[in-house]
This record gives structure tokens, C-alpha cells and sequence, in this order.
């Protein structure tokens, strides 16, 4: 019996919140646990708390869930708190309508796709210099737990998890691990490659949403020469299955031939303006929906998340609904895929497991500054987490033209954010390839600084 | 009596090479050196050469002077090369004419001051992406060396600096060190402070023609606040002597107030764009000149060395000229300011001597790679060159900013050259503020190769 407590803070980000319940349900040496669902938004907080539950019911799990708006209410006696939390302004539906907003005027002052989308950084909910709302959120969570939970991990889910992760650990001592699922582009890769994944040694290091596949061996071999193999005889034919699909768009391996490493996951996203200046550039390296960040498919998609959402809230008030139905995933034993549960079970059980995990570098990624939050696999049990070695190294290009270009902005949004120097946020736009003139640089920061729910970031960097 | 050779490559440059043999004859201890002179081009070897011998017995000095086109029997047996070899197109009056060609080429495509003009490399003649020819060339006089002279210093005094030491240090055993004259700004701004140059205890560290003032003090005290205080009382008064004076220019102020320390010499021409986009905004930040890197005064500048050097060709054949007409500062007991030669004497000598030098960073300067050339401070005497310990340190914004991002574009330059992918010269440009599409990237890449004197770039880059 696991006599512990798990925290979600931001627990109304309905889908998610549930996925991980599921998984925990799943988890014999976890489903007894204690459960704080936290959130400020009541209604979202009830319907997760009814349909969390709904779900520890069907699953005979033994789940012990409380639902609370008070975050140090949550996170007292926590060992895990799984941050979802996204800053959301008063009367927004959630944190997406300011990204868009924001988004919108940047566009209007000539920035595709908004201030924030940058070399190396294209993800459209990946907000970095503009982000004060949420980056003093996650710092203020992250205070909580260290004052009152000062021992628990804090499971950074939501995103910029790089920027978030990096500043948690330099302004506080909480133990700050940052999670993200785009490693799992390597089994779409070994699917695509028709290879046994149990026959693969494969490893992944760089920055979050910046991972390359520096291992990949097949039978002991080295497999890169299968990757070759399948440009040459597949590639011309391929087609995304959906706007997400990008792991062997055209994107992924033109950048795979410069940089001499397979980009895994989201980082074939992450490109630089090569692949970015408009839709139709987008088109041509990532096939006929231009990947998801772009200004058809992104909108498309938070509306299908926001309707599912509200589906959600009504289902969790309909007590004749079978939740079988509605999440037939429930039926299967395996988890999800996410990493947050299997990372409590490994420390709390001591289940052994390989994770991808995001934690400071301190020499891991030679040549890459000891300070800075790198993604790599660890292995992870009930001793904590034990390093890989990262063999064979990461290429040279990687390493001098992509990963050091992106740490540099993630410092930079530190720097702002930090200082509250507007001059770092101006002098990130004056390197910026899109920009014209320092006067529309001056113009678009104030554009954004006097919106209303940016009356706080204004404030901070006005001194 | 000194038993050494010193030997001038590209000694054609003939103001440069005279400007140097000047303080030759004045050194006691290096005045009876052997000195060959070493140019392709016999009109100007002969100008530098007859000048030189005339120089030497003005100055009742001693140095056995010899003339060769041929760079082995140059470099044999000499203790130092002087290497201010330019690369130089056939029918071109020199090495400049084939940058400001392709300059124009540059802005064609709209690339203003051309593509080799980039954040933190501004200066005119600092070409390091499509100056295949003279980083090649630099690279084969350094294997002559490697070959014939192993043990001499190779003092490159060329530009581009940077560039050119990080390659020889990375592809030869030759011990090469690079040369610039431009930390003398700090000289300027004690002049400007009107300060007692003795009382000044000052240190500069960075990369060639990015180096900031880290310490500056003032009989023992912090004299930071005395350019605060000359700030605000004369800056808005203050008017730019020449083309050249920047030192105190709003661009270097503007630079200081953001980066927290003052940049020094050549490093306030090399700002971000904010301060080059064109000739009005160069205006705006280096008063009435624009400074010396822009379409009026760079042109007019080389011109003028142009009519010097046809002068000088002319008076070399005139027996009749007093050369302390010609050049008063014969007159004056005091060596020129470059380096070159007092580094000499203190290696062979022991004249113990404080220089700034461009050596590997090996730690000098910490957070920055070890295998980077950087510009910094050392004593040098007979036993070599000694380090100082950098103290205070850069500040973080100098080295997470500036430097990192400027060391990125010479590692570009590097991989380019090393490697002839034309498609590192194309990330370069993606990632430029001033392209617009990746179809404009290859064009300009394009006719820039198919210029004339570039066939041997050409090749290289299409492998």
C-alpha cells in the first residue's frame, strides 16, 4: 500500500488530469494513494473531481481524492505535485486565448506566428518572452512547495516546461523535474522502420522539444543506415497522417542531413524560418496540413479541445454515462504513455523504469553549460534517478548551431523575466529575422504590455 | 645584438609593413635583426623594400633587409612571421575590391553592407562566410610555416583575426597568435576622462573586436561611476572627431548600459542591428560619419589608402625625398602602438611587456568554450606568454549575449570552411535578420560563387 499523496495542481485541465488518473488507477502499488486535485476554477475542478472518481470506480481502484482551490491546502503532505497549471486572464476560456491574442498582435506588427515563435522554438503554445503571466504562476507554485512541502517533487507538465524548469531551479530549491512526451517519436520511428522495439538500444539527449536520437542500434548494429534506407525508398511517397504527424516529414530530415542526428518528437517542429515563413513553406516540409503550428490547424485545434472540454464538464454531470464508452482506453491495462506516473512508482516502489526526463545538465551533455536543464534518459527507481551516459556524443552541429542558439533564448526569457528589463525582451526582437526596424520593436512590445491581462507584465517591466 | 629573423608576409601592404620596421629600428635590442620582406606583388615588394632600407638608415639602424617572392624561403629559419597577407583577386588594385563586390552583391538581394556584415561582426572588412580566398590563403602560409619555421610564432595581424587564429589553431601545429591594435580604446576613454594613464589599473577581456572593460579602476577605486558621471554631462554634447571615433558614441553608451560593461575599441561598431539597419540609423547612434562601416565613408576610406600607397610607390622610386618629411613620427623616440614588435622584443629580449593577445581560452575566461580563441591581457617576456587572471569577471549578459552568439557565427565560419557545405553559408543566412526567404538565401549564396574570383570557393562548396 502506497500511503502517499499526489497533488495536481491545475487539475482542471480536464483530459489530462484524467489520463493520469487512469494511469494511477492502473498502478496496483499506486491506486490506493491519496489525491489532492487542485484548481481555481470550480466548475472545471468539480467535473474532474466527478469524472476522477467515475473512473477510480470503474477501475476498482482505491484512490483517496479530495478536490480543493487552495494550492497550499494541496500540496501540504504531498510528495508529488504534477503541475498543469496554464495562466488563464479573467474571462478567457483558458490560457490559449491570451497566447492568441498576444499572437495576433505580433502578426499585425509583421511576426508570424507572434513574437514568441522563434528559431528552434516554433511549438505556438511554447510561450517564452511574453509568458510573465505564466512564469510567475509556475515560480509561485513552486514557492508554495518549497515552503510547504519542501521535500516533494514538483512534476512540471505544463509548458514552456524548458523556461519554467530552468527558473524554478535558479530562484527556489525545489525539486523540480520537468516531463514531456515527445521522446516517443523514437517508436514512431522504429513503427515507421517495421523493427522489434525490444531489439532497439536507442538514445535521445538535448533541451526540451530539442532531443536528437544520438544512439540507435539495431541487433547491436548500427540502424541509421535503415533511416537512410527508408528516405530513399519511402520518403517521396510520404503523407502526414495528421497535422501532428512530423517525425519523417521532409522538415526532420532535411535537418537530420544538416545537423548529422535524427530530431525526435516535437523538435522536427523546431526548426529554424527555413521551414517556418508562411503557411505554404510550412506546407512543403511538413506536408499538406503544414504541421500543427500554423494559422489553420492551431485554432482548429483549441476549439476541438475546448468543445471536448465542455463535454467533459457535461458528462461529468450525467450519473448514467458510461465512462467505458467514453474513454474505451480505460478498458486496456496498459498506461497511458505519460511518464508522471511511472516516475512515482519507480520512486515509491522502486519499479524500476527508463524515463525521459528533463533535470540539469551538470557535465551530462559535454560542452553544453553544466547550469542548464537538459532532456535525457535516466533511469529512475527507488534510490532516485541515476544517469546515462550519453554515448555516443551529440554531434558538433547539434550542439553548436541548434542547442546553443535555443539555450541562448531560454537564458534570454530568464533575463527578462528575472530583471524585468524590457530592453532583453527589445534585444531578443532586434536579433529576430523578421524584424524591420528597432521602432517596431519598440511598438509591438508596447502593443503587448498594454494588454489588459498583461497589466502585471507591464508593471514588472516598467521599472 | 640580436641573431634573429623576422619575417613579413604580404609585406605589400606597405604602411603597415613600414609602420612596423619603423619600430624595429627603434628597439636597441632588435635593430640589427634579419627582416625579409615577402609579397607576389614585385611593384609593391620593391616600394616596401626600397622604403624599408631607406627607413633603417634614417634611423641609423642595423636590420639586414632582403626582398623575396617566395613564401619557404621567407619563413625559413625565421623566429617570426608578421603575417598581413591579404588575398588579392588577379587585375584587382587589392584585397579590398573583391569585398565590395561582393558587398554589392549582398545588397542586391537586400542584405545591406552584404552578407558577411552580421550581429556582432559589423566591421567592413571582416569578411568570414564568403571569404574562402583568404582564409585559405592564411591557412596555407600557416602550413608553410608548420612546415619550414615550426617553431616561429605566426603573429596574424590580417583580419579577420578571429577567424583566421581559431582555424590555423585547429588544422596546423603552428603557434600562431592574433594581433589587433583595437583594445587602445581604452586609452581613448582615459584621455576622454582625463585621467592619469599610470593611476589606471585596467583589464579587457573577450574576442577579437569583442572585448569589454571588466575592470577599471582609479588609484584603487572602482572609476565606473567617472564614465557614468562624463555620460551624463557630455554625452549629448558629444561629436565625433573622424570617421573612427566611437568610443564614447550613444551606440557604446547604449551598448555599456545594456551588456553592464563598456565595450572597448572596435566592439562598439560591432552592436546588434539595432544600431546598422542603414545609414540614418548609424547616424542616430555614431553621429554625423555613421562611423567608418557604411556606403559613404568605407568607400571614401579605401581610396584614400589607395592614393597613400600609389604615393608611396612613387616616393619609394625618389631618391631625393626626406622620409622624415614624409613620416614626422620617425621623429619621435616612442614606438607606434602596435604590438607586434614590443612582443618580439620581450620574447627575445625579456623586455618584459603587458600585451593583449588573441590566444585559446583554455579557461581564461570561464562559461566560454576552452577551445575558442579569445582576446585577452597577458605579460609576455622571454619565457613566453604569461596569463592574467581575469578579475572581475564578464558579466553575464557580455558572455550569454555577445559572446556566445558571436563565437556561434565564427564556428559557422569554421564549419563552412572545413567541411565546403554551402549549406552551413545558407544557415547562416536563414537565421539573418535581413532575409526574407530561403529561395533568396540561395540566390544570393549563388552569384555570390559564381563571381569570377571566386571559381576556387565555388569549388570547394559543391561537394
Amino acid at each position: 500500500m502506497a500511503n502517499i499523496k499526489i497533488a495536481f495542481v491545475g487539475a482542471g485541465s480536464v483530459r489530462y488530469t484524467l489520463t493520469l488518473i487512469s494511469d494511477l488507477c492502473k498502478v496496483k502499488g499506486l491506486n490506493d494513494s491519496s489525491v489532492s486535485l487542485m484548481d481555481i476554477d470550480e466548475e472545471r475542478l468539480n467535473a474532474v473531481y466527478n469524472l476522477a472518481k467515475k473512473i477510480n470506480d470503474v477501475l476498482g481502484a482505491n484512490l483517496r481524492i479530495e478536490k480543493t482551490t487552495d494550492l497550499r491546502f494541496a500540496v501540504e503532505g504531498a510528495s508529488f505535485v504534477i503541475n498543469t497549471a496554464l495562466a488563464r486572464a479573467e474571462g478567457h476560456e483558458d490560457g490559449y486565448v491570451q497566447y492568441e491574442i498576444m499572437r495576433e498582435v505580433g502578426e499585425k506588427h509583421g511576426y508570424y506566428r507572434g513574437i514568441d515563435s522563434q528559431e528552434f522554438n516554433m511549438v505556438s503554445d511554447y510561450y517564452t518572452f511574453t509568458n510573465y503571466n505564466q512564469l510567475k504562476l509556475s515560480l509561485d507554485i513552486a514557492k508554495v512547495i518549497e515552503k510547504y512541502a519542501p521535500s516533494a517533487y514538483m512534476m512540471q507538465t505544463a509548458n514552456p516546461v524548458f523556461e519554467i524548469t530552468q527558473l524554478v531551479l535558479r530562484q527556489t530549491n525545489t525539486k523540480i523535474i520537468g516531463f514531456c512526451h515527445g521522446y516517443g517519436g523514437v517508436f514512431d520511428l522504429i513503427e515507421t522502420l517495421n523493427l522489434d522495439p525490444k531489439k532497439v538500444d536507442w538514445q535521445v539527449a538535448g533541451v526540451n522539444h530539442g532531443i536528437w536520437l544520438n544512439r540507435f542500434l539495431y541487433n547491436g548494429e548500427n540502424a541509421y543506415p535503415l533511416i537512410d534506407k527508408w528516405i530513399e525508398e519511402n520518403s517521396s511517397k510520404w503523407e502526414p497522417k495528421n497535422p501532428w504527424d512530423a517525425q519523417l516529414s521532409p522538415a526532420s530530415i532535411d535537418m537530420y542531413r544538416f545537423y548529422g542526428m535524427m530530431p525526435i518528437g516535437d523538435t522536427c517542429r523546431n526548426g529554424s524560418w527555413k521551414y517556418h515563413y508562411d503557411l505554404e513553406t510550412k506546407k512543403k516540409w511538413y506536408g499538406k496540413f503544414g504541421c500543427i503550428d500554423n494559422e489553420i490547424e492551431r485554432p482548429k485545434f483549441y476549439e476541438a479541445l475546448r468543445v471536448y472540454k465542455r463535454r467533459l464538464i457535461e458528462l461529468s454531470k450525467d450519473d448514467k454515462v458510461n465512462l467505458l464508452d467514453v474513454f474505451p482506453e480505460l478498458k486496456r491495462e496498459s498506461l497511458s504513455g505519460e511518464q508522471q506516473i511511472p516516475f512515482i512508482n519507480a520512486i515509491v516502489n522502486g519499479e524500476k523504469q527508463r524515463l525521459v526526463l528533463n533535470i540539469l545538465n551538470n557535465g551530462i551533455i559535454s560542452d553544453i553549460p553544466k547550469d542548464v536543464v537538459v532532456e535525457v534518459p535516466v533511469i529512475v527507481d527507488d534510490n532516485g534517478i541515476h544517469l546515462e551516459e550519453i554515448k555516443p556524443d551529440l554531434t558538433d552541429r547539434v550542439k553548436k548551431f541548434y542547442l546553443t542558439p535555443r539555450i541562448m533564448r531560454m537564458e534570454f526569457a530568464i533575463e527578462a523575466f528575472v530583471t524585468g528589463d524590457r530592453r532583453v525582451l527589445e534585444e531578443v526582437l532586434i536579433r529576430d529575422p523578421r524584424t524591420r526596424s528597432y521602432e517596431r520593436v519598440k511598438e509591438v512590445i508596447d502593443e503587448i504590455l498594454n494588454l489588459p491581462f498583461n497589466k502585471e507584465m507591464k508593471e514588472h517591466y516598467s521599472h
